[in-house]
């Protein structure tokens, strides 16, 4: 196994573009994920692992990740501790790292169960948010999260860690927000925009039917081709002197409402 | 007004002492706050403003914050945009900060409703997390967040600019565990740990009676002492692949549903 110590390794450059810039990722089909557990998910979903960079003097299992289904042309590189410490996103606890294909579904991929419950997430600012709602997704059961004419690429490494995993285990499809009006009218899915202006209380909306909550950008909320396409306006009830709260916090209460329903 | 060009004025390197150390906050008894929004509900939250830092060039209304309960006696310097830019924590959008007067609640302090809603956190780690949680309990209308054994102070600037300004609206109480639990008892409010172990679906419990939601830390959940002293162990539901969600998710969830029972 061959073993890099200097930071100009071609290897090791291309590995920082692909954290940095999504023009990269994008035009090499790789994203970078960290972390063994973060990996098995990602082998778990069946993404299909390019290449890996271990650090043996931090992750002395290595048999830890190679149980999972791991081309065999997959290739494998050792690292150093200096150079670990350069590439790792989130300061290096755990000593791997993994370029790994990126795989970009679309509505028509999606296998939904009889009654979903799906979140709708229009122009998302921050990666850290859409993380923290594909976790709240992960949680809830629900069934995918769709990102309307994105802002952001899906696998920015500021997403993938504030998803711990929920990135590979929940179906993620990025598309136009007509797009996904259509698909959810063609499917019988009800359409709740969050938003505080004529709406109904949450917790006094059906969500045991086919659902999908939509929430607009943490700046500037919902747009009006969603207002009008909605079934429903919810809201949540804001008790407090401050005006609103943060995305992933109301993707979240809003999703266990439809559990609680659901249960 | 005296206007600041320069980095190494004394004042300049005060002001990020107390944005950087929570030492030089205890010693000084002051910390930072910065924004707009931030100061606004820090001044009508009756907080004593020591010392304001203004960047004409960004922050062109300066009666913006005057119109807020300030002293007479509290300074107001001018920096230029190169020192604003230095000491701003968010990269600078709003021109002002200022150094504020930290206030010590005690348990003693609190003035309860006639059925509560309390937070209790044990031994939070991230003051991010701490941050999302005061915003969140803001918004269910919680009457505290008693944060015990804390690991971070309540002044971190991590903290203040997650809480978008809640760390001032909302009363937040620093003690031991074991005051904690002897006041909740003395009020007769209930106690509900969030634990996956021997526990009930949270939206199976009652929580329009005086209620405290306990969460623990990040990495290792509560401790026995408060396990010990619950009257009902609640859990949400993980319907996915992961194991946990975050905790000012979690902690919004839980409050949001003592919300739904109270309407």
């Amino acid at each position: 196994m061959e073993t890099i110590t200097s930071a100009q390794n071609p290897k090791i450059k291309k590995l920082l573009a692909l954290q940095q810039k999504s023009s990269e990722r994008r035009k090499e089909g790789l994203f970078v994920v960290e972390g063994q557990r973060e990996l098995m998910h990602c082998i778990n979903a069946g993404l299909e692992v390019d290449t890996v960079f271990l650090c043996p003097e931090i992750c002395d299992s290595a048999s830890d990740w190679q149980g999972g289904n791991v081309r065999p042309d997959c290739r494998v590189y050792e690292v150093s501790r200096a150079i670990y410490d350069k590439i790792a996103y989130r300061g290096g606890t755990e000593g791997i790292m993994a370029e790994v294909r990126t795989r970009h579904l679309s509505l028509s991929d999606l296998h939904l169960s009889e009654h979903p419950l799906i979140v709708v997430l229009e122009s998302v600012e921050k990666p850290g948010n859409l993380g923290a709602i594909l976790r709240s997704a992960d949680a809830s059961g629900a069934d995918a999260v769709i990102v309307c004419d994105p802002l952001t690429d899906l696998y920015n490494p500021n997403l993938i860690r504030s998803s711990i995993g929920a990135i590979f285990s929940v179906p993620c499809v990025a598309c136009s927000s007509d797009e996904c009006i259509t698909y959810l009218k063609e499917h019988g899915i009800q359409i709740l925009t969050a938003q505080l202006q004529d709406s109904h209380l949450y917790y006094d909306i059906d969500m045991k039917c086919s659902t999908a909550i939509i929430m607009g950008t943490e700046s500037t909320g919902l747009t009006d081709i969603w207002r009008k396409a909605a079934d429903a306006h919810i809201r949540i009830p804001m008790l407090g002197q401050l005006d609103s709260l943060n995305v992933s916090v109301s993707a979240a209460i809003l999703l266990f409402e439809a559990v609680r329903q659901r249960s």
